[in-house]
């Protein structure tokens, strides 16, 4: 298998080298050929080339079985007047991959609770899926700006929601078949036309019990009853924020993976934590997002779940046993957890 | 004074009937004159007049001193599709009494910590002032539907923002001189205006320390540092989501109350929850919120910072030795906290 790797910008390039570094060990460990590829994305390419994602990173992208980011973005970047932003590199990329369905499960670590904002009780049996539109809504709409107004238009077409929606049923009949739609339907007309989607398409797939949630019920749903939801499926901004707030759950956002899936098994994975350019070149960056979405590209882009399984479980046994990055209480830096990891997948 | 009550659907008039109770025990101790007037509004107008805002309920709460309302909405009128929906007669007064600031105070009662999702350290010093644009923002602008298509518009003026933003920064300025703009200006370009403007506006009020957050990250940091925040100003559809998270944290929806405003004096009460159809009916709601949704209503358009105090105190002492409803752990119901609250006003 052939993986193209954009380690970006910030903490991206250690946490991307230390989920090759797993890669790398699966495939010797099960005797699998995998190749690399490095491209530049974001703010450093913004430097070598003017552009947020150079077309020989998109061509590469486009030719890999999968894709592995690191992070875009950063204070040198940051101007929002700035014609050239890294953000428009990775938004690029998600679209001219057709990855719209971004997974991003969430789970939270026994040993870790104590580190969750939420009440040790309340983090029981959470085992949520969230599965954010990622091609569509107000991030790709149209967008005007005069001297004195602004507008972003929010569009979206039966078509790209029934594509996502229909990913998250066919996941939930996987796990425990329960689906949230969340949506604005007493306000928005996209998400009036969410809705009957969902309600629409919901007789194909009687196993699994739907239901609907405002977004602002959900935003207060995800703390006061976490451990209720299955998968959950959204449109891409509620997504986008839905998400970071369940993050925080998990007591550091250096912890969660996520992958961005189309039709075919190619996908995009990321951690979904960002630059953290405090942080960067200190080598003390949590690798653990970055390797989980490793795993989460074995699974959904090799086909090789139990090489997928097997990354989780090392993982999960180092953050039980230590060593640990300062994020989650620790005193170990990127490698040590990094050599950790490597150690118990062998 | 005269005050137009709305008290709509579902929970609406128990919690509104016990809120006027304590004006006019109010207008009583303090030797105030108040009149009264009730008005249709939400799912019960929709049935006696087809609309959610009759005009006959327009016109009085224009020519009111301020308006108490209840709570718009529930099964009966909660098709989507319909054409006429309880939610619209909200918006509509909102836009034409012009509040475009929607004032929610966030802050735990110490009596009632335990009952948050929140481990208890995290609740110290949490007393956070949310400022929500109210009249703008994808609530208001122009939706379109095909067949197989929706639109909603996000649209900003200069002056919309800036209005809200001066606001924000007032109120700042009377408390903990600490303001935090959230928007999404990485992605869209109603927040790069949003962020303009407010950088544009902050050298004017040097005394006031400003930051900016993603709304992403905003979502994540209400729980991983919700203390400190002082006032958090936000455009309409990131306000709705982001008040609704953080009142998850008082332990009870029940409990927390709104004020909107305009340029003028008259202002728009509300307690935040809904219409809580599953309990209407019952005598059982809590009344806290509406009752400090009259104590805001005080304060704001009556200019009765004393008498808006002793409501508080009264509410917050009966908050602390009981009774109390079923949402905050109680048995009571809303008539003996009524009551209670009554007797520590008098
Ligand atoms: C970097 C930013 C554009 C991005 C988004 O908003 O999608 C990030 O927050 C994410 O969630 O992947
Ligand atoms: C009822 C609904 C239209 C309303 C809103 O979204 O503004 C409510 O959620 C609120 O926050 O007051």
């Amino acid at each position: 298998a052939h993986i193209v790797t954009l380690p970006g910008d910030g903490v991206g390039p250690e946490v991307t080298a230390a989920a090759v570094a797993v890669l790398q060990a699966v495939a010797e460990h099960y005797d699998h050929q995998f190749t690399f590829e490095e491209h530049l994305i974001g703010g450093c390419a913004i430097d070598a080339s003017g552009e947020p994602l150079p077309a020989a990173s998109l061509e590469a992208c486009k030719k890999a079985d999968a894709v592995l980011l690191g992070a875009v973005g950063g204070p040198k970047w940051s101007d929002p007047n700035a014609k050239v932003r890294p953000e428009q590199g990775l938004l690029a990329l998600r679209a001219a991959l057709g990855v719209y369905a971004n997974l991003r499960p969430l789970q939270v670590h026994p040993a870790l609770a104590n580190l969750s904002p939420l009440k040790n009780e309340k983090l029981k049996d959470v085992d949520v899926l969230f599965v954010r539109e990622l091609t569509g809504g107000a991030y790709f709409g149209a967008k005007t700006r005069t001297a004195d107004a602004a507008t972003d238009e929010c569009r979206y077409t039966e078509a790209e929601i029934e594509r996502v929606v229909r990913r998250a049923f066919a996941l939930a009949r996987e796990r425990r078949h329960h689906l949230t739609s969340v949506d604005k339907a007493n306000v928005l007309e996209t998400s009036r036309l969410w809705r009957n989607v969902v309600q629409r398409i919901a007789p194909e797939y009687r196993d699994v019990k739907v239901e609907h949630q405002l977004v602002d019920s959900m935003a207060m749903l995800l703390l006061t009853q976490p451990g209720r939801y299955d998968v959950v499926v959204t449109e891409n901004l509620f997504g986008d924020i839905l998400t970071d707030e369940a993050a925080a759950l998990a007591g550091s956002l250096g912890l969660l993976p996520s992958a961005s899936l189309g039709d075919g098994k190619r996908g995009l994975y990321e951690p979904i934590h960002g630059s953290a350019p405090d942080i960067a070149g200190q080598g003390v960056a949590n690798p653990t997002g970055a390797m989980l979405s490793a795993a989460m590209l074995l699974r959904h882009s090799l086909g090789l779940e139990e090489e997928a399984q097997c990354v989780e479980a090392a993982v999960s046994h180092v953050l039980a046993h230590g060593p640990r990055t300062r994020d989650v209480g620790g005193q170990g830096n990127t490698a040590a957890v990094r050599d950790a990891v490597l150690m118990a997948v062998e």
